[in-house]
Protein backbone atom coordinates (compact mmCIF):
# COMPACT_ATOMS: atom_id res chain seq x y z
CA UNK A 1 0.00 0.00 0.00
CA UNK A 2 1.02 3.35 -0.62
CA UNK A 3 1.82 5.95 1.61
CA UNK A 4 -0.86 8.84 2.32
CA UNK A 5 -0.32 12.25 2.68
CA UNK A 6 -2.40 14.74 4.76
CA UNK A 7 -1.96 18.08 3.61
CA UNK A 8 -3.11 20.61 5.81
CA UNK A 9 -4.63 23.95 4.22
CA UNK A 10 -2.37 26.04 2.10
CA UNK A 11 -0.08 23.51 1.60
CA UNK A 12 -2.36 21.37 -1.68
CA UNK A 13 0.07 23.09 -4.22
CA UNK A 14 3.40 21.35 -2.51
CA UNK A 15 1.29 18.57 -1.93
CA UNK A 16 0.10 18.00 -5.46
CA UNK A 17 4.07 18.40 -6.52
CA UNK A 18 4.94 15.58 -3.86
CA UNK A 19 1.98 13.14 -5.01
CA UNK A 20 3.30 13.61 -8.45
CA UNK A 21 7.24 12.60 -7.58
CA UNK A 22 6.79 10.24 -4.18
CA UNK A 23 3.67 8.20 -5.94
CA UNK A 24 2.32 8.63 -2.33
CA UNK A 25 -1.60 8.79 -2.35
CA UNK A 26 -3.57 11.97 -1.39
CA UNK A 27 -5.13 11.92 2.04
CA UNK A 28 -8.40 12.68 1.96
CA UNK A 29 -10.26 14.52 5.28
CA UNK A 30 -12.39 17.50 6.42
CA UNK A 31 -11.00 19.93 8.63
CA UNK A 32 -13.35 22.66 9.15
CA UNK A 33 -14.10 25.01 12.43
CA UNK A 34 -17.39 24.88 14.62
CA UNK A 35 -18.76 28.30 15.28
CA UNK A 36 -17.41 28.25 18.22
CA UNK A 37 -14.24 28.04 17.01
CA UNK A 38 -13.08 24.19 17.67
CA UNK A 39 -11.51 22.53 14.68
CA UNK A 40 -13.54 19.25 13.28
CA UNK A 41 -11.99 16.82 11.90
CA UNK A 42 -12.74 13.69 9.89
CA UNK A 43 -10.57 11.20 7.59
CA UNK A 44 -12.28 10.03 5.16
CA UNK A 45 -9.68 7.12 4.37
CA UNK A 46 -8.82 4.01 5.76
CA UNK A 47 -5.80 4.15 7.70
CA UNK A 48 -5.47 1.05 9.35
CA UNK A 49 -1.97 -0.34 9.48
CA UNK A 50 -0.79 2.26 6.85
CA UNK A 51 2.00 4.41 7.13
CA UNK A 52 0.66 8.17 6.74
CA UNK A 53 2.20 11.78 7.19
CA UNK A 54 0.72 15.26 7.63
CA UNK A 55 2.17 18.05 5.52
CA UNK A 56 1.88 21.50 7.45
CA UNK A 57 2.71 24.95 7.76
CA UNK A 58 4.41 26.29 11.01
CA UNK A 59 4.25 30.32 10.62
CA UNK A 60 2.44 32.14 13.22
CA UNK A 61 2.02 28.90 14.52
CA UNK A 62 -0.10 29.41 17.79
CA UNK A 63 -3.09 28.64 15.87
CA UNK A 64 -1.86 25.72 13.77
CA UNK A 65 -0.74 23.93 16.26
CA UNK A 66 -3.58 22.50 18.17
CA UNK A 67 -5.63 21.31 14.78
CA UNK A 68 -2.13 19.24 13.76
CA UNK A 69 -1.98 17.63 17.03
CA UNK A 70 -6.15 16.70 17.04
CA UNK A 71 -5.36 15.23 13.06
CA UNK A 72 -2.30 13.03 14.25
CA UNK A 73 -4.60 11.55 17.21
CA UNK A 74 -7.21 11.04 15.22
CA UNK A 75 -4.58 9.28 12.46
CA UNK A 76 -3.55 7.27 15.34
CA UNK A 77 -6.88 6.88 17.10
CA UNK A 78 -8.16 5.23 13.45
CA UNK A 79 -5.36 2.64 13.12
CA UNK A 80 -1.98 4.45 11.19
CA UNK A 81 1.26 2.64 11.94
CA UNK A 82 2.85 5.76 12.05
CA UNK A 83 2.18 9.32 11.28
CA UNK A 84 4.95 11.20 9.88
CA UNK A 85 5.37 15.23 9.82
CA UNK A 86 6.50 17.24 6.77
CA UNK A 87 6.74 20.82 7.85
CA UNK A 88 8.76 22.64 5.34
CA UNK A 89 9.09 25.46 7.68
CA UNK A 90 9.73 24.13 11.22
CA UNK A 91 8.47 26.97 13.94
CA UNK A 92 9.34 27.65 17.69
CA UNK A 93 13.46 27.38 16.86
CA UNK A 94 14.59 30.17 17.99
CA UNK A 95 13.66 30.32 21.88
CA UNK A 96 16.70 27.49 22.14
CA UNK A 97 17.79 28.78 25.59
CA UNK A 98 17.06 30.95 28.49
CA UNK A 99 18.25 34.10 27.77
CA UNK A 100 16.83 36.08 31.06
CA UNK A 101 15.99 34.22 34.20
CA UNK A 102 12.56 32.97 34.19
CA UNK A 103 11.94 32.79 30.14
CA UNK A 104 10.16 29.62 29.12
CA UNK A 105 12.61 27.57 26.41
CA UNK A 106 9.72 27.25 23.83
CA UNK A 107 12.17 25.10 21.69
CA UNK A 108 12.74 22.58 23.83
CA UNK A 109 8.74 22.37 25.21
CA UNK A 110 7.74 23.07 21.29
CA UNK A 111 10.15 19.54 20.30
CA UNK A 112 8.95 17.38 22.95
CA UNK A 113 5.00 18.29 22.30
CA UNK A 114 5.71 17.03 18.48
CA UNK A 115 7.71 14.04 19.65
CA UNK A 116 5.14 13.06 21.60
CA UNK A 117 2.03 12.72 18.94
CA UNK A 118 3.95 12.24 15.68
CA UNK A 119 6.24 9.67 14.50
CA UNK A 120 8.86 11.42 12.62
CA UNK A 121 9.69 14.73 11.28
CA UNK A 122 11.10 16.32 8.34
CA UNK A 123 12.37 19.54 7.60
CA UNK A 124 14.42 22.28 5.50
CA UNK A 125 16.60 24.89 7.42
CA UNK A 126 15.49 24.72 10.80
CA UNK A 127 16.53 27.93 12.60
CA UNK A 128 19.36 26.34 14.11
CA UNK A 129 21.73 27.72 16.29
CA UNK A 130 22.82 26.94 19.50
CA UNK A 131 20.66 23.98 18.96
CA UNK A 132 22.79 21.99 16.24
CA UNK A 133 21.03 19.43 15.35
CA UNK A 134 17.34 18.26 15.80
CA UNK A 135 17.67 15.57 17.28
CA UNK A 136 19.14 17.53 20.48
CA UNK A 137 15.68 18.52 21.17
CA UNK A 138 13.25 16.05 18.74
CA UNK A 139 13.30 12.58 20.36
CA UNK A 140 11.70 11.19 17.33
CA UNK A 141 13.91 10.59 13.73
CA UNK A 142 13.68 14.00 12.61
CA UNK A 143 15.80 14.94 9.79
CA UNK A 144 16.76 18.68 8.38
CA UNK A 145 17.04 19.77 4.81
CA UNK A 146 18.84 22.26 3.35
CA UNK A 147 17.32 24.70 0.34
CA UNK A 148 20.74 25.81 -0.50
CA UNK A 149 21.10 23.94 -3.52
CA UNK A 150 17.74 25.22 -5.46
CA UNK A 151 18.27 28.41 -4.35
CA UNK A 152 21.71 28.05 -6.03
CA UNK A 153 20.39 26.89 -9.12
CA UNK A 154 18.10 29.52 -8.86
CA UNK A 155 20.59 32.36 -8.60
CA UNK A 156 22.43 30.81 -12.07
CA UNK A 157 19.42 30.52 -13.73
CA UNK A 158 17.89 33.94 -13.18
CA UNK A 159 21.11 36.50 -12.24
CA UNK A 160 23.58 37.83 -14.27
CA UNK A 161 26.82 38.81 -12.30
CA UNK A 162 25.88 37.90 -9.03
CA UNK A 163 27.25 38.74 -5.61
CA UNK A 164 26.15 37.05 -3.06
CA UNK A 165 25.58 38.95 0.42
CA UNK A 166 24.96 37.44 3.72
CA UNK A 167 23.01 40.78 5.50
CA UNK A 168 24.61 39.59 8.94
CA UNK A 169 27.41 37.53 10.89
CA UNK A 170 24.89 34.84 11.73
CA UNK A 171 24.40 34.49 7.80
CA UNK A 172 28.00 34.20 7.22
CA UNK A 173 28.15 30.00 6.47
CA UNK A 174 24.98 30.42 4.89
CA UNK A 175 25.70 32.39 2.12
CA UNK A 176 29.21 31.05 1.58
CA UNK A 177 27.63 27.70 0.57
CA UNK A 178 24.76 28.97 -1.60
CA UNK A 179 27.85 31.09 -3.17
CA UNK A 180 30.20 28.19 -3.56
CA UNK A 181 27.10 25.80 -5.32
CA UNK A 182 26.22 29.12 -7.67
CA UNK A 183 30.19 29.51 -8.36
CA UNK A 184 30.27 33.28 -7.53
CA UNK A 185 31.59 35.61 -5.02
CA UNK A 186 30.37 35.93 -1.92
CA UNK A 187 30.43 38.84 0.70
CA UNK A 188 28.84 39.30 4.54
CA UNK A 189 27.72 43.19 5.75
CA UNK A 190 29.49 44.51 8.62
CA UNK A 191 27.74 46.15 11.42
CA UNK A 192 29.03 49.49 12.23
CA UNK A 193 28.16 50.91 15.83
CA UNK A 194 27.75 54.73 16.29
CA UNK A 195 25.70 54.50 19.40
CA UNK A 196 23.09 52.62 20.85
CA UNK A 197 20.59 52.99 18.51
CA UNK A 198 22.51 53.99 15.81
CA UNK A 199 23.84 50.76 14.00
CA UNK A 200 24.76 50.78 10.05
CA UNK A 201 25.81 47.58 7.67
CA UNK A 202 28.47 48.35 5.30
CA UNK A 203 29.99 46.01 2.17
CA UNK A 204 33.57 45.57 2.28
CA UNK A 205 35.38 46.11 -1.26
CA UNK A 206 31.76 47.60 -2.41
CA UNK A 207 34.35 49.27 -5.22
CA UNK A 208 34.93 45.57 -6.24
CA UNK A 209 31.35 44.80 -6.65
CA UNK A 210 29.29 47.80 -8.38
CA UNK A 211 29.00 45.89 -11.79
CA UNK A 212 27.41 42.68 -10.07
CA UNK A 213 23.86 42.41 -9.09
CA UNK A 214 23.43 41.90 -5.11
CA UNK A 215 21.61 38.79 -3.88
CA UNK A 216 20.82 38.60 -0.51
CA UNK A 217 20.22 35.43 0.97
CA UNK A 218 18.67 34.40 4.77
CA UNK A 219 17.37 31.69 5.95
CA UNK A 220 14.25 33.37 7.53
CA UNK A 221 12.44 36.44 6.33
CA UNK A 222 10.20 37.98 9.36
CA UNK A 223 9.41 41.96 9.66
CA UNK A 224 11.94 42.08 6.65
CA UNK A 225 13.75 45.11 8.59
CA UNK A 226 17.45 43.53 8.18
CA UNK A 227 17.43 42.79 4.65
CA UNK A 228 15.75 46.33 4.14
CA UNK A 229 18.54 48.35 5.61
CA UNK A 230 21.28 46.12 4.03
CA UNK A 231 19.55 46.93 0.61
CA UNK A 232 19.37 50.54 1.31
CA UNK A 233 23.11 50.26 1.69
CA UNK A 234 24.03 48.53 -1.14
CA UNK A 235 21.63 51.02 -3.13
CA UNK A 236 22.99 53.90 -1.51
CA UNK A 237 26.84 52.59 -2.43
CA UNK A 238 25.73 52.53 -6.03
CA UNK A 239 25.08 48.86 -6.31
CA UNK A 240 21.47 48.05 -8.51
CA UNK A 241 18.08 47.21 -6.50
CA UNK A 242 19.19 43.74 -4.56
CA UNK A 243 17.30 40.65 -5.12
CA UNK A 244 16.69 38.99 -1.74
CA UNK A 245 16.14 35.27 -1.40
CA UNK A 246 14.86 33.45 1.98
CA UNK A 247 14.09 30.32 2.33
CA UNK A 248 11.36 31.04 4.75
CA UNK A 249 8.91 34.24 3.87
CA UNK A 250 7.36 34.54 7.21
CA UNK A 251 6.45 38.05 6.40
CA UNK A 252 5.14 39.28 9.42
CA UNK A 253 3.08 42.63 9.47
CA UNK A 254 3.07 43.30 5.84
CA UNK A 255 6.62 42.89 5.60
CA UNK A 256 6.36 41.44 1.47
CA UNK A 257 4.99 44.81 0.41
CA UNK A 258 7.24 46.80 2.79
CA UNK A 259 9.85 45.52 0.63
CA UNK A 260 8.74 45.38 -2.27
CA UNK A 261 8.04 49.10 -1.54
CA UNK A 262 11.72 49.74 -1.26
CA UNK A 263 12.63 48.56 -4.80
CA UNK A 264 13.59 44.88 -3.56
CA UNK A 265 12.92 41.93 -5.65
CA UNK A 266 11.41 39.18 -2.74
CA UNK A 267 12.03 35.28 -3.86
CA UNK A 268 11.05 32.46 -1.73
CA UNK A 269 10.50 28.69 -1.49
CA UNK A 270 7.46 27.38 -1.19
CA UNK A 271 8.07 26.16 2.23
CA UNK A 272 5.36 28.94 3.22
CA UNK A 273 2.77 29.48 0.36
CA UNK A 274 2.59 32.95 -0.83
CA UNK A 275 2.86 35.01 -4.13
CA UNK A 276 7.21 35.22 -3.70
CA UNK A 277 7.62 31.81 -4.02
CA UNK A 278 9.80 30.93 -6.82
CA UNK A 279 11.83 28.18 -5.73
CA UNK A 280 10.41 24.21 -5.36
CA UNK A 281 11.15 22.36 -2.30
CA UNK A 282 9.16 19.49 -3.92
CA UNK A 283 12.44 17.46 -5.58
CA UNK A 284 14.23 18.01 -2.40
CA UNK A 285 11.35 17.10 -0.09
CA UNK A 286 10.34 13.53 -2.15
CA UNK A 287 13.73 12.61 -2.67
CA UNK A 288 14.05 12.36 0.85
CA UNK A 289 10.82 10.57 1.32
CA UNK A 290 11.88 7.80 -1.25
CA UNK A 291 14.12 6.90 2.10
CA UNK A 292 13.07 8.75 4.96
CA UNK A 293 11.72 7.59 7.75
CA UNK A 294 13.06 3.84 6.91
CA UNK B 1 3.98 30.12 51.22
CA UNK B 2 0.53 31.13 49.43
CA UNK B 3 -0.16 29.81 45.86
CA UNK B 4 0.40 31.60 42.83
CA UNK B 5 -2.08 32.12 40.36
CA UNK B 6 -1.15 33.25 36.85
CA UNK B 7 -3.87 35.21 34.88
CA UNK B 8 -3.90 34.49 31.15
CA UNK B 9 -5.23 37.35 29.03
CA UNK B 10 -9.20 38.69 29.65
CA UNK B 11 -9.09 36.83 32.97
CA UNK B 12 -7.56 39.83 34.95
CA UNK B 13 -10.69 40.79 36.15
CA UNK B 14 -11.87 37.27 37.58
CA UNK B 15 -8.25 36.61 38.54
CA UNK B 16 -8.36 40.08 40.78
CA UNK B 17 -11.74 38.70 42.25
CA UNK B 18 -9.86 35.21 42.83
CA UNK B 19 -7.07 36.44 44.65
CA UNK B 20 -8.92 38.68 47.27
CA UNK B 21 -11.39 35.63 48.07
CA UNK B 22 -8.36 33.00 48.74
CA UNK B 23 -5.58 34.71 49.61
CA UNK B 24 -3.62 33.85 46.88
CA UNK B 25 -1.01 35.91 44.93
CA UNK B 26 -0.78 37.03 41.67
CA UNK B 27 1.84 35.17 39.61
CA UNK B 28 3.89 37.58 37.61
CA UNK B 29 4.66 37.33 34.41
CA UNK B 30 5.62 38.65 30.74
CA UNK B 31 3.46 36.78 27.84
CA UNK B 32 3.61 38.67 24.58
CA UNK B 33 3.44 37.46 20.52
CA UNK B 34 7.13 37.69 18.26
CA UNK B 35 6.36 39.37 14.91
CA UNK B 36 6.12 35.94 13.76
CA UNK B 37 3.71 34.47 15.54
CA UNK B 38 5.49 32.73 18.59
CA UNK B 39 4.78 33.08 22.23
CA UNK B 40 7.50 34.82 23.91
CA UNK B 41 6.86 33.55 27.82
CA UNK B 42 8.85 35.03 31.13
CA UNK B 43 7.62 34.02 34.81
CA UNK B 44 8.63 36.94 36.80
CA UNK B 45 8.22 34.78 39.88
CA UNK B 46 10.37 32.26 41.86
CA UNK B 47 8.17 29.00 41.91
CA UNK B 48 10.31 26.51 43.21
CA UNK B 49 8.51 24.21 45.01
CA UNK B 50 5.45 26.07 44.96
CA UNK B 51 1.90 25.44 44.13
CA UNK B 52 0.72 27.65 40.98
CA UNK B 53 -2.13 27.59 39.03
CA UNK B 54 -3.32 29.46 35.67
CA UNK B 55 -6.89 30.92 35.15
CA UNK B 56 -7.09 30.74 31.48
CA UNK B 57 -10.41 30.93 28.76
CA UNK B 58 -10.71 28.54 26.67
CA UNK B 59 -13.38 29.86 23.88
CA UNK B 60 -12.41 29.94 20.49
CA UNK B 61 -9.45 27.39 21.80
CA UNK B 62 -7.34 26.26 19.24
CA UNK B 63 -5.20 29.69 19.26
CA UNK B 64 -5.13 29.69 22.74
CA UNK B 65 -4.28 26.15 24.04
CA UNK B 66 -0.35 26.43 22.47
CA UNK B 67 0.29 29.38 24.96
CA UNK B 68 -1.26 27.53 27.85
CA UNK B 69 0.64 24.90 27.18
CA UNK B 70 4.35 26.77 27.04
CA UNK B 71 3.24 28.36 30.23
CA UNK B 72 2.58 25.40 31.79
CA UNK B 73 5.88 23.21 30.72
CA UNK B 74 7.81 26.81 31.98
CA UNK B 75 6.23 26.64 35.15
CA UNK B 76 7.10 22.95 35.74
CA UNK B 77 10.22 23.43 33.98
CA UNK B 78 11.15 26.77 36.68
CA UNK B 79 10.75 24.23 39.31
CA UNK B 80 7.12 24.34 40.69
CA UNK B 81 5.81 21.78 42.59
CA UNK B 82 2.38 21.31 40.66
CA UNK B 83 0.69 23.38 38.03
CA UNK B 84 -3.19 23.57 38.20
CA UNK B 85 -5.69 24.86 35.52
CA UNK B 86 -8.54 26.72 36.56
CA UNK B 87 -10.40 26.56 33.31
CA UNK B 88 -14.10 28.26 33.80
CA UNK B 89 -15.20 27.08 30.55
CA UNK B 90 -13.64 23.90 29.10
CA UNK B 91 -13.35 23.66 25.43
CA UNK B 92 -13.70 20.51 23.52
CA UNK B 93 -16.65 19.00 25.31
CA UNK B 94 -18.86 18.52 22.40
CA UNK B 95 -17.29 15.69 20.17
CA UNK B 96 -17.24 12.79 22.75
CA UNK B 97 -18.02 9.84 20.20
CA UNK B 98 -17.35 8.97 16.15
CA UNK B 99 -20.54 9.98 14.87
CA UNK B 100 -19.39 9.28 11.52
CA UNK B 101 -16.67 6.68 10.19
CA UNK B 102 -13.27 8.57 10.44
CA UNK B 103 -13.77 11.29 12.74
CA UNK B 104 -11.47 12.21 15.81
CA UNK B 105 -13.17 12.27 19.37
CA UNK B 106 -11.52 15.51 19.64
CA UNK B 107 -13.04 15.66 23.72
CA UNK B 108 -10.49 12.32 24.45
CA UNK B 109 -7.99 13.55 22.64
CA UNK B 110 -7.86 17.30 24.01
CA UNK B 111 -8.47 15.84 27.02
CA UNK B 112 -5.40 13.40 27.47
CA UNK B 113 -3.33 16.26 25.99
CA UNK B 114 -4.33 18.67 29.16
CA UNK B 115 -3.83 15.89 31.48
CA UNK B 116 -0.54 15.37 29.82
CA UNK B 117 0.81 19.28 30.56
CA UNK B 118 -1.23 20.10 33.91
CA UNK B 119 -1.46 18.22 37.31
CA UNK B 120 -5.37 19.19 37.75
CA UNK B 121 -8.44 20.74 36.30
CA UNK B 122 -10.91 23.15 38.06
CA UNK B 123 -14.01 23.59 35.71
CA UNK B 124 -18.13 24.91 35.39
CA UNK B 125 -20.74 23.20 33.89
CA UNK B 126 -18.26 21.26 31.70
CA UNK B 127 -20.33 20.06 28.71
CA UNK B 128 -20.92 16.78 29.75
CA UNK B 129 -23.00 14.60 27.64
CA UNK B 130 -22.29 11.14 26.42
CA UNK B 131 -19.26 11.89 28.81
CA UNK B 132 -21.09 11.68 32.45
CA UNK B 133 -17.86 12.57 34.29
CA UNK B 134 -15.03 14.63 33.75
CA UNK B 135 -12.36 11.74 34.89
CA UNK B 136 -13.41 9.29 32.45
CA UNK B 137 -11.20 11.41 29.63
CA UNK B 138 -9.29 13.30 32.25
CA UNK B 139 -6.27 11.20 34.19
CA UNK B 140 -5.84 14.21 36.38
CA UNK B 141 -7.29 15.29 39.46
CA UNK B 142 -10.74 17.09 37.64
CA UNK B 143 -13.30 19.06 39.56
CA UNK B 144 -16.50 20.52 37.85
CA UNK B 145 -18.75 22.94 39.31
CA UNK B 146 -21.87 24.10 38.37
CA UNK B 147 -23.46 27.80 38.11
CA UNK B 148 -26.83 26.35 39.61
CA UNK B 149 -26.84 28.48 42.49
CA UNK B 150 -25.60 31.49 41.09
CA UNK B 151 -28.18 32.09 38.31
CA UNK B 152 -30.95 31.11 40.81
CA UNK B 153 -29.75 33.45 42.95
CA UNK B 154 -29.51 36.25 40.12
CA UNK B 155 -32.76 35.58 38.79
CA UNK B 156 -34.42 35.99 42.88
CA UNK B 157 -32.78 39.37 42.69
CA UNK B 158 -33.62 40.72 39.02
CA UNK B 159 -36.67 38.94 37.94
CA UNK B 160 -40.32 39.59 39.40
CA UNK B 161 -42.18 36.75 39.34
CA UNK B 162 -39.99 34.73 36.85
CA UNK B 163 -40.66 31.54 34.73
CA UNK B 164 -37.69 29.36 33.81
CA UNK B 165 -37.37 27.77 30.02
CA UNK B 166 -35.22 25.12 29.09
CA UNK B 167 -34.90 26.04 25.00
CA UNK B 168 -34.93 22.27 24.44
CA UNK B 169 -34.94 19.14 26.02
CA UNK B 170 -31.37 18.33 26.58
CA UNK B 171 -31.62 22.00 29.45
CA UNK B 172 -34.53 19.87 31.00
CA UNK B 173 -32.41 18.75 33.88
CA UNK B 174 -30.34 22.51 33.94
CA UNK B 175 -33.76 24.34 33.83
CA UNK B 176 -35.14 22.25 36.34
CA UNK B 177 -32.73 22.24 39.00
CA UNK B 178 -32.22 26.52 38.50
CA UNK B 179 -36.36 26.45 38.68
CA UNK B 180 -35.94 24.65 41.81
CA UNK B 181 -33.07 26.76 43.30
CA UNK B 182 -35.07 29.96 42.25
CA UNK B 183 -38.32 28.62 43.88
CA UNK B 184 -40.09 29.29 40.64
CA UNK B 185 -41.98 27.35 37.99
CA UNK B 186 -39.97 26.03 35.21
CA UNK B 187 -40.80 24.38 31.45
CA UNK B 188 -39.11 23.05 28.35
CA UNK B 189 -39.81 24.06 24.98
CA UNK B 190 -41.27 21.40 22.51
CA UNK B 191 -39.89 21.02 19.33
CA UNK B 192 -42.45 20.40 16.61
CA UNK B 193 -41.43 19.57 13.55
CA UNK B 194 -43.31 20.28 10.08
CA UNK B 195 -40.67 18.71 7.68
CA UNK B 196 -37.00 18.42 7.21
CA UNK B 197 -35.90 22.20 8.00
CA UNK B 198 -39.19 23.71 9.37
CA UNK B 199 -39.14 22.50 13.52
CA UNK B 200 -41.00 24.61 15.38
CA UNK B 201 -40.59 25.14 19.32
CA UNK B 202 -44.13 25.65 21.79
CA UNK B 203 -44.51 26.22 25.52
CA UNK B 204 -46.45 23.93 26.48
CA UNK B 205 -49.82 25.23 28.94
CA UNK B 206 -48.56 29.36 27.98
CA UNK B 207 -51.65 30.22 29.11
CA UNK B 208 -51.12 29.45 32.25
CA UNK B 209 -48.20 32.15 31.83
CA UNK B 210 -49.03 35.14 30.45
CA UNK B 211 -48.45 37.07 33.58
CA UNK B 212 -44.83 35.70 34.12
CA UNK B 213 -41.34 36.90 32.77
CA UNK B 214 -39.31 33.83 30.26
CA UNK B 215 -36.41 32.95 31.96
CA UNK B 216 -34.37 30.76 29.19
CA UNK B 217 -31.30 29.13 30.23
CA UNK B 218 -28.75 27.08 28.92
CA UNK B 219 -25.10 25.93 29.64
CA UNK B 220 -23.54 27.71 26.44
CA UNK B 221 -24.71 30.43 23.98
CA UNK B 222 -22.50 29.90 20.85
CA UNK B 223 -24.16 31.23 17.63
CA UNK B 224 -27.29 32.29 19.59
CA UNK B 225 -30.22 30.83 17.56
CA UNK B 226 -31.53 28.59 19.81
CA UNK B 227 -32.13 31.11 21.81
CA UNK B 228 -33.03 33.32 19.38
CA UNK B 229 -35.95 31.21 17.68
CA UNK B 230 -37.02 30.16 21.52
CA UNK B 231 -37.47 33.61 22.52
CA UNK B 232 -39.34 34.76 19.32
CA UNK B 233 -41.90 32.02 19.76
CA UNK B 234 -42.40 33.46 23.57
CA UNK B 235 -43.12 36.59 22.53
CA UNK B 236 -45.48 35.61 19.45
CA UNK B 237 -47.16 34.14 21.92
CA UNK B 238 -47.78 37.35 24.15
CA UNK B 239 -45.52 36.83 26.16
CA UNK B 240 -42.82 39.48 27.70
CA UNK B 241 -39.20 39.85 25.82
CA UNK B 242 -37.62 37.12 27.58
CA UNK B 243 -34.24 37.48 29.42
CA UNK B 244 -31.48 35.27 28.23
CA UNK B 245 -28.86 33.32 30.71
CA UNK B 246 -26.24 31.43 30.07
CA UNK B 247 -23.13 29.96 32.15
CA UNK B 248 -20.82 30.30 29.19
CA UNK B 249 -21.49 33.10 26.66
CA UNK B 250 -19.57 32.27 23.44
CA UNK B 251 -21.29 34.25 21.11
CA UNK B 252 -19.71 33.04 18.04
CA UNK B 253 -20.31 35.66 14.91
CA UNK B 254 -21.44 38.36 16.25
CA UNK B 255 -24.37 36.47 18.37
CA UNK B 256 -24.35 39.26 21.19
CA UNK B 257 -25.33 41.69 18.97
CA UNK B 258 -27.78 39.33 17.08
CA UNK B 259 -30.11 38.81 20.70
CA UNK B 260 -29.99 41.88 21.80
CA UNK B 261 -30.82 43.29 17.77
CA UNK B 262 -33.98 40.90 18.53
CA UNK B 263 -35.43 42.72 22.27
CA UNK B 264 -33.55 39.85 23.99
CA UNK B 265 -31.96 40.83 27.64
CA UNK B 266 -28.48 38.85 27.81
CA UNK B 267 -27.21 37.19 31.05
CA UNK B 268 -24.25 35.45 31.58
CA UNK B 269 -21.58 34.52 33.77
CA UNK B 270 -17.63 35.44 33.88
CA UNK B 271 -16.26 32.37 32.56
CA UNK B 272 -15.47 34.11 29.57
CA UNK B 273 -15.55 38.00 30.10
CA UNK B 274 -17.47 39.89 28.37
CA UNK B 275 -20.13 43.03 28.31
CA UNK B 276 -23.04 40.79 28.81
CA UNK B 277 -21.07 39.21 32.45
CA UNK B 278 -23.64 39.86 36.01
CA UNK B 279 -23.08 36.05 37.63
CA UNK B 280 -19.81 36.53 39.43
CA UNK B 281 -18.39 32.89 39.77
CA UNK B 282 -15.46 33.92 41.81
CA UNK B 283 -17.20 32.44 45.03
CA UNK B 284 -17.58 29.70 43.57
CA UNK B 285 -14.24 28.63 42.38
CA UNK B 286 -12.51 30.66 45.33
CA UNK B 287 -14.75 27.79 47.83
CA UNK B 288 -13.78 24.90 45.57
CA UNK B 289 -9.90 26.07 45.19
CA UNK B 290 -9.59 26.39 49.55
CA UNK B 291 -10.12 22.36 49.65
CA UNK B 292 -8.91 21.28 46.16
CA UNK B 293 -6.91 19.52 44.48
CA UNK B 294 -5.51 19.24 48.32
Amino acid sequence: MTRLLFAMPGQQALSQSLLLRTGWTAGNMILRQFPDGESYIRVLDDVRGRDVAILCQLHQPDSRVLPLLLLADTLRDLGAARVGLVAPYLAYMRQDKRFNEGEGISSHYFARLISQHLDWLLTVDPHLHRIHQLDEVYSIPALSLTAVQPIAEWIKQHINNPLVIGPDSESEQWAARVAEAAGCPWEVLEKQRFGDHDVQVSLPHVANYLDRTPVLVDDIISTGKTMIQAAQHLMNAGMANPVCIAVHGIFAQGALADMQGNGLRVVTSNSIADDSNQIDLAPLLADALVSFPG
